[in-house]
């Protein structure tokens, strides 16, 4: 790929997704597989003004080797200073920027129960220091070609063309055009003005229909609104935390969703793939699941935690999606949730609940936003989805027909 | 190169370098250079027994960014969380494995003054702590080919060639035959022999002649000992610290040394080359140095602090030793300072002193144990060198003549 149009990409992610303020530090977290990119964005940090950029590297093959030989304990426990780097953060509220490319078939193999265990036993520890910066920092995830992930999603490409037509994807998905921070600009305010008409609305309910059996009712806070594209932290700093992002969600009211729910793609979750599944909700929670691949894996992700089994988003993506569109299926959420309607299971929205910045976690909670250590977006959208929304004075408005945008 | 070679290699380094012992920690410090031998490696550890091996990538070009974008004062500082790792590793006393690839020129170009203003500042707050773990823990330096290291070395071959070639020399250097185990164990036991009876004849001084000037004496403490090969921890695990290493060396009295010594080889310091330079010591100080390549950074290099100065290391290798009849400049310490006699400024070894498990640091260095942050290796080896050592009971006795072991 052209060093030139990587630069804008490395721009973007600087100063468009995390937003680097001047004087701010900087996390970013990354695999081994593309360093010169790496050190572009680094170096886009640093001209946007970051005092000092730390890249901590990561490598999907190593975990799989810790969770092989490591005792559960020892892969439970969290040495101090990995805490007092969490502790060290929640102070300095550095810009984080999650720049990934895993292996989709990259755990395959790996004992999923010893990893779930002490991902949970570490959550507990490493949370209620998270929970402190939440809302607070801006972050930004987004995507680079690895080789193996590039070969899943091209399998009949050589390795260097598979990773080429990945870049390609990714770009494009990204609109990296020749200028996109306006294209990002645009694409902001669009769908700004698709929240504003939906934040006007007063849904109370949305209930999904499908022929392939989804017949699902779930209802909204109150305070729930409709979020997109970029965000505010609390200090008032606006950032992407995704690139791409072309969905439209929110987060619904823990405890009120009834019916079932039918997946149009598979969701991949720890490495491993979950395919052709349903979820049957009551009160709210996910009592019953069935899927044709990694049935077990599904059940293990909704036994994360108590929250793990309650909805923390619905997001209204239209079928004829650009990522859609583009026919590839990326094996990897930030692309494909944005190619179709989808809900997750887990952690909610604290910015999609109205003026969040006024109440606490512990409020948010209260009002129904579920919390989780997991987040996981699965797709439901199909060509024939509709979505009509009850609100709160009675009127039924259609959101979505035959899968596209109702208004 | 071969896996079934380098999985040789990677068990030479993590069960005859570091010696692994069950139940132990293990931190292993890599380029980005060869992730996947980075992994052998650490599958070894893991093998061997490892409670848990972490693995921290570094990124020279990075560095490079850091120091350029940074201010001093940002670079100068340690955070809290490396200052609890630096602790943690204190108290747990792990296993540390570097395994290094730097391109010797990587740090070209780079605001030498300002790297090492803040080097100075953080060793400052670092070393009191890893003061504390000093003799006490197992370690091993051990070389892989990054692409640049490999140009510099075989620059008239293809990148891929280059890396090759360079493997090839390191695995010839490093003993990495069929059984590197039992290689290693026979030269061990070589080397052994030929400390004990340097160790036998009670030296009090060296005295080091050649043709281009060298005129040179240096006095040993009372306590020195030769060391080679394998060493032991306080709490007796034998180790490697160095693959490959030849020399036989032990540690001089701080503040007896006199006269003038010419390096017979060039000096790779924080990335830059230092040629064709002499060094006069008076009352064991370099007290004046010249350099046809890289004055200045030497004039810095023994700056460093006050032990910079001081030499902190005399060792003994035949001209013949196989690393220089390979012919390869390796451009890189670990091989270069196997390749012929050298002295090093700064810090000394407390392994060198006799009985060194009875004395604490400060005893140490009251003996005339020199410390530094710093402790930098540099050629003087000549095929015409000669080295005669005094006894503390007045006998003359030839240690080299020609280059050559003289017994």
């Amino acid at each position: 790929m052209k060093k030139s149009i990587l630069k804008k990409y490395a721009h973007l992610i600087a100063c468009v997704g995390a937003r680097v303020q001047k004087g701010q530090e900087v996390f970013i977290s990354a695999e081994l597989d593309q360093p010169e990119f790496v050190r572009m964005v680094a170096e886009e940090c640093y001209r946007a003004g970051a005092s000092k950029v730390t890249v901590d590297w990561h490598d999907q093959a190593l975990d799989r080797l810790h969770i092989r030989h490591r005792s559960l304990k020892t892969l439970s426990t969290v040495p101090s200073y990995e805490l007092e780097r969490w502790k060290y953060q929640a102070e300095v509220l550095p810009c984080k920027i999650y720049l990934i490319s895993d292996d989709p078939d990259g755990l395959a193999g790996v004992n999923i129960k010893k990893m779930t265990l002490s991902q949970q036993a570490k959550m507990k520890i490493i949370k209620p220091i998270r929970d402190q910066m939440e809302d607070k920092y801006q972050w930004c995830i987004a995507a680079v070609p690895g080789v193996a992930w590039a070969k899943k999603v091209f399998p009949h490409l050589s390795k260097s063309r598979a990773v080429e037509a990945l870049w390609e994807a990714i770009l494009t998905a990204s609109r990296v055009t020749d200028d996109p921070v306006a294209a990002w600009d645009r694409h902001n305010a669009d769908l700004k003005a698709r929240c504003d008409y939906l934040n006007g609305l007063g849904i109370k309910e949305l209930h999904y229909t499908a022929k392939n059996g989804t017949d699902f009712r779930v209802r909204l806070m109150d305070e729930s609104i409709f979020e997109a594209g970029g965000e505010y932290t609390l200090g008032g700093n606006f950032f992407n935390p995704n690139i791409p992002s072309e969905e439209v969600f929110t987060s619904p009211k823990r405890g009120e969703a009834e019916g079932i729910v039918y997946s149009s793609r598979p969701l991949s979750y720890n490495g491993k793939l979950i395919d052709n599944f349903s979820i049957r909700f009551e009160d709210g929670r996910a009592v019953e699941v069935h899927a044709e691949t990694g049935e077990d894996l599904l059940k293990e992700m909704i036994a994360m935690d108590e929250g793990a089994s309650y909805l923390g988003e619905c997001a209204l993506v239209p079928y004829t999606s650009p990522i859609r569109e583009s026919g590839i299926l990326f094996y990897n959420t930030l692309f494909d949730e944005n190619a179709a309607c989808h809900l997750a299971l887990g952690r909610g929205f604290g910015t999609c609940i109205r003026d969040f910045t006024k109440y606490t976690q512990d409020e948010m909670r209260e009002m129904g936003l579920n919390d989780s250590v997991i987040h996981e977006d699965f797709m439901i959208g199909t060509p024939d989805l509709s979505i009509t929304a009850t609100t709160r004075d009675g009127k039924e408005i259609a959101i979505f027909r035959d899968g596209e945008w109702a208004f």
